[in-house]
C-alpha cells in the first residue's frame, strides 16, 4: 500500500513490492500471480481493516454522531485513500484493471455505507435518508482529493463540523429535505 | 485536455499533443517548453472558460438554486476533471509538478469557491455558511471521483437533490447549524 501511495500505479510492480517485503519475486508471484491481483487484493485487506476497526470504535454506535462523522472522513484522507486513488485512476486508463477495480469499488462502497448507516442510526426508511448518508461519503472522497497535495486538515475540520452539525439534524428529522 | 483524459499523465508527451492538435512539435515547445507547462495551462484555460460558461448560464445569480448546485456539480463530472485528476495524481508524487500543480489548485478552487457564493447568494458572514458552501465543492469533487469508471448520473441525481434540499435550508437560516 505504501508503494502505492508513493510511486503510483506506474512505479509499483510485485518485485518492488516483494523487494520492500523482502521475500522473492518468485513466493509474491506465487500468491499474486499478477501485480492487478496483488494490488486489488492489498486494497480490499486494508479496507477491512479499517472497516473493523472503525466498528470497534464506536461499539454504541449512534451515541455521538458527530464524532462518527469525523471518523468516516477520516478514512478517506490517510494513506488508504491514496494508494486506493492510484489504482482508481490508472484503472480509468487500463481495461483489464478498470473491470477489477469497479468489482472493487462496488464491495468497499457498499460495505462502507453499510457501516455508516449503522453508526450514524440512520433510518433509510425515511424517504431521502439514504441520499443524505451517500452525500456524506461523497463528501468524505472530495476531502480525501483535496488533502492529496497539501495538508487541508485545518479547512476540514471547519467543513466537517458544520457538515456535522447539518447532518445531524438533517437525520433527526429536523426539517423537510425531501427532494422534490 | 482530451488526451490528458484518455492517456493519463504517463501517456500524455508535448509529441502526442501536437500530433493531435496538428502543429509541429517545434512550434507547440515554442509555447510551452515543458510539458508541465503545456498540461497545468490546458487545465487553467478549460477551467477559466467553464468559468465564464457557468456565470452565463445564471445571469440572475441565486433565482434557482438548486438549478445552480447541478450545474455546480457538473463541473466536478465532465472530461475536465477526469484530466485535472490525471495531473493531481500524477503531481502527487512529482515535486516539480507537485508546485505547480498545487498553485493552480488554490487559483482554480478560490475562484470556484466565489462563483458558487456568488451564484448561490449565500452571505458569508453568516457563521457557518462559509463551510457549508465549501462542503457542498467538495461533495461535488467526491461525486466526480465516483463518476471515474462507471457512469453514477441515476445515483449522482437522488444524492444531489437531496443535498441541494439540505443546502438550501441551511442558506435560508432555516436551523442553526452552528459549529460546536
Amino acid at each position: 500500500m505504501s508503494c502505492l501511495a508513493e510511486r503510483g500505479w506506474a512505479g509499483s510492480t510485485v518485485t518492488v513490492v516483494a523487494e520492500r517485503a523482502g521475500v522473492s519475486r518468485g513466493a509474491a508471484q506465487h500468491h499474486f500471480p499478477t501485480r492487478e491481483d496483488l494490488f486489488t487484493a492489498a486494497v480490499e485487506y486494508v479496507a477491512e481493516e479499517r472497516s473493523t476497526a472503525l466498528r470497534a470504535l464506536f461499539p454504541q454506535g449512534a451515541a455521538n454522531r458527530r464524532a462518527v462523522i469525523g471518523a468516516l472522513v477520516d478514512l478517506y484522507t490517510g494513506p488508504l485513500f491514496r494508494a486506493a486513488l492510484h489504482l482508481w485512476v490508472a484503472a480509468s486508463n487500463e481495461d483489464q484493471l478498470g473491470t477489477r477495480v469497479t468489482e472493487l469499488e462496488g464491495r468497499v462502497g457498499r460495505e462502507t455505507h453499510r457501516i455508516a448507516v449503522e453508526l450514524l442510526g440512520a433510518d433509510e426508511s425515511v424517504p431521502g435518508v439514504r441520499e443524505t448518508v451517500q452525500g456524506l461519503l461523497d463528501m468524505a472522497r472530495g476531502l480525501g482529493l483535496a488533502n492529496l497535495l497539501t495538508d487541508d486538515a485545518t479547512r476540514r475540520r471547519r467543513v466537517v463540523a458544520q457538515w456535522a452539525a447539518l447532518l445531524d439534524s438533517a437525520l433527526d428529522g429536523a426539517f423537510d429535505s425531501a427532494p422534490d
